[in-house]
């Protein structure tokens, strides 16, 4: 399978699982060329097929558009990808529990083990503090590399008022820690009402975190996802 | 596509989302005669076709009923037509999140950026203010026009044991503002758990909402909602 | 459409809305002998169909069972039909919401138009008040007869550990309200973190319930769900 | 139908209760040795089908694996096979109310019928107490038996960070205590939140837990999850 299929398929499960609405988006770096990213044109990630996906330089400017919209928020891709050779796929997304962590400055613990990546650290970024005024929309190349810096080598990074962006070493690690970021979210919220002010949290702790991000690539569920994605495909198709 | 389609796929969103669910309404101002509105007879939004879309005049008199039955709480649509030229489609909703907000009296504040036409202020009304001992319904032109009066300027009003009213200057924004409400009241409800009585919540300010909200149209959802709901439509009509 | 096809949209429609699970039941009494009522034999609610629709007497015993096992809880609704002339349906869930409120003693109060009923009183009953050791089921008349009496002249009793009993004029009134009890549960526990310790819940005044419940029959929302539930009937005769 | 046909069942039924997503899994101990167990090769629980489902020894060393991949976590299940002779079904989840309690030693309580089973114990294992620095994976037969202990006599075991593991004695059991365990959990979160700190939560006591207990074998959803389930595949397989 290719990596637009896989982008394809990615799209669709972030859809599925509600980590994306019409909004958010899924990168690849590119397989034959570094300084080349894959990503849909301007459209809604439920809908995008293989024929949607374009290149973009690292510069964030589309190679094939052909006059075809694309995200105004490229940028966060773009500059990403220049500044972390590790990252091979992107995820920018508004998962609904994740907010109220971004604009509360209440730091993500790994509470679940699927999602022990979070104990690499998860950085909070306010575009405010790159430029007032904005309408929070990642547009484009200062703000993108503000976010980059703010995210360092790190695998997530929260966006005050927006989501996150979640990056990993292939897009299934990328699209499964979407999905585990949210769902840690609200385990994390539900164990704080929980706890009160009396019972400590027990999360993982970095010996803990480190033995499971060495090899958590999310293998089952991907053949799982790509499995539904593809039956979703074929059916679309049959009409 | 004609306004009727567009408000078949309003009402269908809508309730696909759970923003509505066998209650709650959605108009448009009509094209042809900006003293008319469209909206459905009386069915649940689930079920509206294009031949259920009646016109109405402003006193929310149907002008082409023939006999079928009409919704009790068409004026809350005709009086805020009246009162807001700039008003082209409304969505009068129960969504379930919103509701806690009305009854309590604690501020929707804009915390995520799809929802930040919240920041232009959403007021509350109490129908015991136009007056007492009412079943909560805008039964008629003199509690719409209370209500409009409350709306104001505003993009939306809440409608303390009912719902809300929201506003927008085409069909699409109207419906993605009240998607976007009960969005933003969920997330909020959340960051006021996190945030205890310590920490402060971030929103957006005000000149980030006025970035926002210029342009805020909900293009790409409204391309995939459209999408959905014809789809759904031929499937229906395939039977 | 008869008595037994609504029994049968009535139990898919709880189970489409989360209301009851493969537990809970619906019955009608009967439109030709106020003295039997209708309901299924024991079965999953989404399965019912009108075959598996039989007749009790006020005492429960199944009329027309052909050795047909049938609920071990039908007592709730012989005894309840015993003391209220007026009640022409009842419906038994377990629905996840209220259960929270049951077991803390916490009032039950309309916060929601479509839920105005609650108003009228929702009494919670303790079956250990009737007998200690129980498994909590209503397994006899005794039991029965002591839940009625708790019920009283109100349209719904909260069950400790178990769920509700929720009656009507009619189904559809029935089975209206017990989706609503769940979601004003629900609107109402939001309400409370809202409120905090400081602010007052503005919940329906009882001029505000008396004009609701004059009328409320959820025709709308019934119109809906037969047609969904006569679909998937449809679609399953098909297969 | 054979105990291959009810894992595949309970596979999906877990999966579409969303009490597992990609992964946990469930197994059964044989019918004709109860030195064996039968549990999928390394697969969604929502692919799983009867092909999918090998035999192992209680050393959890598969039979006739033939070169297919097998769940790592494995040990779970033999080591309390070892341990409980009464144990012949066993289900690992993730389910995400559980979590929270497991992370904060909050007591799991029995706070609704369906879920009695809770008042026979359910403790909490911390991996940490058998090896530091694991990846929360129970990995070998050390592990296991660790776990095993923990879970000593009782239904259920809550896994810190992790999950939880579900026994029965027989499939059906074990998969209705998985569900209902997660809905407990959720409606004791609830309860937390409405009791505050002025009010008791009302749970099962010892003798209604005992009376319930001793004959709840989830029959009735049994039923309807079979009929679901055997419906999803016969569709599969006509595609």
């Amino acid at each position: 399978m290719g990596l637009k299929l896989d982008l394809v398929v990615a799209s669709r499960t972030l859809a599925e699982h509600g980590v994306i609405d019409a909004y958010g988006h899924a990168s690849a770096r590119s397989d034959t060329d570094p300084q080349r990213y894959l990503m849909a044109r301007n459209v809604a990630p439920e809908l995008v097929t293989e024929e949607d996906i374009l290149e973009y330089d690292l510069d964030s400017n589309p190679v094939d558009a052909n006059g075809r919209a694309v995200y105004h928020e490229r940028f966060i891709h773009g500059e990403i990808y220049k500044k972390r050779p590790d990252v091979m796929a992107i995820v920018h997304n508004h998962s609904h529990a994740v907010i109220p962590f971004a604009c509360t400055g209440v730091a993500l613990q790994p509470i679940f083990h699927m999602s022990a990546f979070i104990g690499l650290g998860v950085p909070g970024w306010d575009i405010r503090d790159a430029k007032k005024g904005t309408d929070l929309l990642v547009r484009d190349a200062y703000l993108g590399e503000h976010l980059a810096r703010a995210l360092g080598k790190h695998p997530a990074v929260l966006m005050r008022g927006h989501g996150s962006t979640v990056v990993g070493e292939n897009i299934q690690r990328a699209v499964g820690r979407s999905i585990y970021l949210d769902i840690n979210a609200r385990m994390q919220l539900d164990a704080i009402a929980l706890a009160g002010d009396d019972r400590p949290i027990v999360f993982m702790d970095e010996a803990e975190v480190a033995a499971n991000v060495s090899w958590q690539n999310y293998e089952r569920a991907w053949e799982l996802w790509k499995k539904k994605a593809l039956a979703r495909l074929a059916q679309e198709a049959a009409r």
